[in-house]
């Protein structure tokens, strides 16, 4: 390991505490800095923190300009907020720093739809700084834009796409099921979204807008529909909650990108505990038709600290600006050494 | 239609026929020069030649030379041979003629591996003239290589990689069915296979190295297997042959990459007629455990077609160059003019 990536960890809640876990398990790269606003973290080591038993030699900090005005970091990993105004302060203060950016953050995947001017400011500031920025995770930012995109490449003619997400939330974490109302009534879960206490799947406008620049499509709209309840018709048992008939057992989110006044790109996520058959699946209407099915679906949690770590070398790699998925080199798996993916000729073999 | 791509057309047997009629149906996109060494061809307009019922105002030529230096092209579509040294002499001509390339060579998919010492000419070449050059379809270049690499991007650990093509192949052209061995006896079978005259399926080797240099994988090696007979156990009628009983209904053919002895990349090309369910298939050994499915499977021509055309602008947009499709960005498709996803900003949105 002469010359091994060095990261800087700006979050560490559930995801980046898996995702410092899982760089932790690779080769070539190394934790230097850790930074979350929580205080009682401050001044923990990280190997504490993550009950590895034993220290890393790296202490966590509340204060990410002393963090960053310390440490030499080829890049952030970001796991704090969903929205990308929250994350602003915190790219801003990296890039001008001189650090690429992976964040897990939903709206920073592909945010030059809902936030144009965002967007192209954080552009131009990491071209200028001569970094990279990519929001990614496993979705948004895989399952329901990156793999769809790459189906369509098989294809002549698309009309229209539809991607579905089936998912038992009873294997999740229990924030997580929380988050998506298991166990509300009824009336508890429409009050919740009401509130925007329960906000649905973030990051199905960021998948259809992205699909959609691929694609070439100018879209009418993105229609973003309000979460709906799914309704328990029997007892759920699940190691955290138990659900009773007529409770709700998680949620329906569904998006919806309109063209030629027809919803042509349909993102469904659904999630609850119960759930008979969990898959990610994607169909294709057009020449020729696909249908795609990755059968169990792919763990939330597993699949996002995946992505997010096998982009680091692509990231690295890449030339410099606001990047996302579907401008980079096709994701592949981080197995090795992460410098063996490391190259000046990033786009030769 | 300001500036359209300019095409120009090397072979026209069955695949560059198809591939010919994908970009007549596109916009933003022109042939302006076609050639093929039959003489037949010759003088006749590709209109005619491909029965449009009009001529298109290109007149097919067996003089590739004559041909670039009458006309100016943006890419040449190589659709002639399956083996790099018998391409190599067009793959030179249009680079010193400063025209990208997108060939449908099975061994141009991933030439390190087999011809290191001609690929890295033809990159130097290519990068001299400041052009690109891809060779790509549908298999290899996308189902058994492009896709279980993006699939991998999903995993934290990869194990072993297991692709399945399942083909009914009584849906093919004559001219496949019979490279495939439908028809013949087992004995007449075996004779071919010595003889070399079945072949089995070009490119499974190119996929497994693409698959293993995605990972950073150093294979012991790559064994590729002599095509198996799948022998009819009924008759199995299709609309251009009757496969009898005991009968060769067409071929397996199968690849491992080894690695510490093991076989960790297993491609299986399974094709002929009488097949129950066609499908392609790719299973991931790792963290998570990926089955990813495609039912159906996706047609060999109409494929390959589209991803020929589907990578054009990614091509031309790209860095100079012999490049790979594990190099690229995501595949996707053209369903817009051509020049929509043209873009000096390639890598930006």
């Amino acid at each position: 390991m002469e010359n091994p990536v060095k990261v800087v960890l700006f979050g560490l809640g559930p995801m980046g505490k898996l995702i410092a876990k899982g760089i932790l398990e690779k080769k070539g790269i190394q934790i230097v800095g850790a930074m979350d606003i929580a205080k009682e973290l401050s001044g923990k080591d990280v190997g504490q923190f993550l009950e590895l038993g034993k220290n890393i030699g790296v202490t966590v900090t509340d204060n990410a300009e002393e963090l960053l005005s310390n440490v030499k970091a080829d890049i952030a990993i970001v796991a704090t907020r969903s929205y990308l105004k929250d994350i602003y302060p915190t790219i801003s203060l990296c890039v001008k720093n001189g650090i690429s950016i992976i964040s897990t953050c939903e709206e920073l995947s592909y945010p030059y739809y809902k936030h144009p001017k965002l967007a192209v400011e954080i552009d131009e500031l990491a071209k200028k700084h001569k970094v990279t920025v990519l929001g990614t995770g496993i979705n948004p930012g895989y399952l329901m834009d990156t793999l769809p995109i790459t189906l369509t490449g098989a294809c002549q003619r698309v009309d229209n796409i539809k991607v579905t997400r089936m998912m038992d939330s009873s294997k999740r974490r229990i924030p997580y099921q929380k988050k998506i109302g298991t166990g509300l009534s009824p009336e508890e879960f429409r009050k919740m979204i009401n509130e925007k206490k329960i906000t649905g799947h973030v990051g199905l406008v960021e998948s259809i807008a992205m699909i959609a620049a691929a694609l070439g499509w100018k879209l009418d709209e993105i229609k973003e529909f309000a979460p709906e309840p799914v309704i328990a018709d029997r007892e759920i048992v699940t190691p955290f909650i138990t659900v009773k008939p007529g409770q709700v057992a998680g949620l329906k989110s569904v998006a919806h990108g309109i063209r030629g006044g027809k919803p042509v790109i349909v993102l469904e996520f659904v999630s609850h505990a119960g759930v008979e058959e969990e898959y990610d699946a994607i169909l294709i209407g057009g020449v020729p038709k696909i249908y795609e099915k990755i059968a169990g679906g792919v763990h939330g949690d597993i699949g996002t600290v995946a992505v997010v770590v096998n982009m680091i070398p692509k990231v690295l790699n890449a030339p410099p600006g606001l990047l996302t998925m579907k401008d980079l080199p096709l994701p592949s798996a981080v197995t090795e050494d992460m410098q063996t993916y490391l190259s000046s000729k990033v786009f030769s073999a």
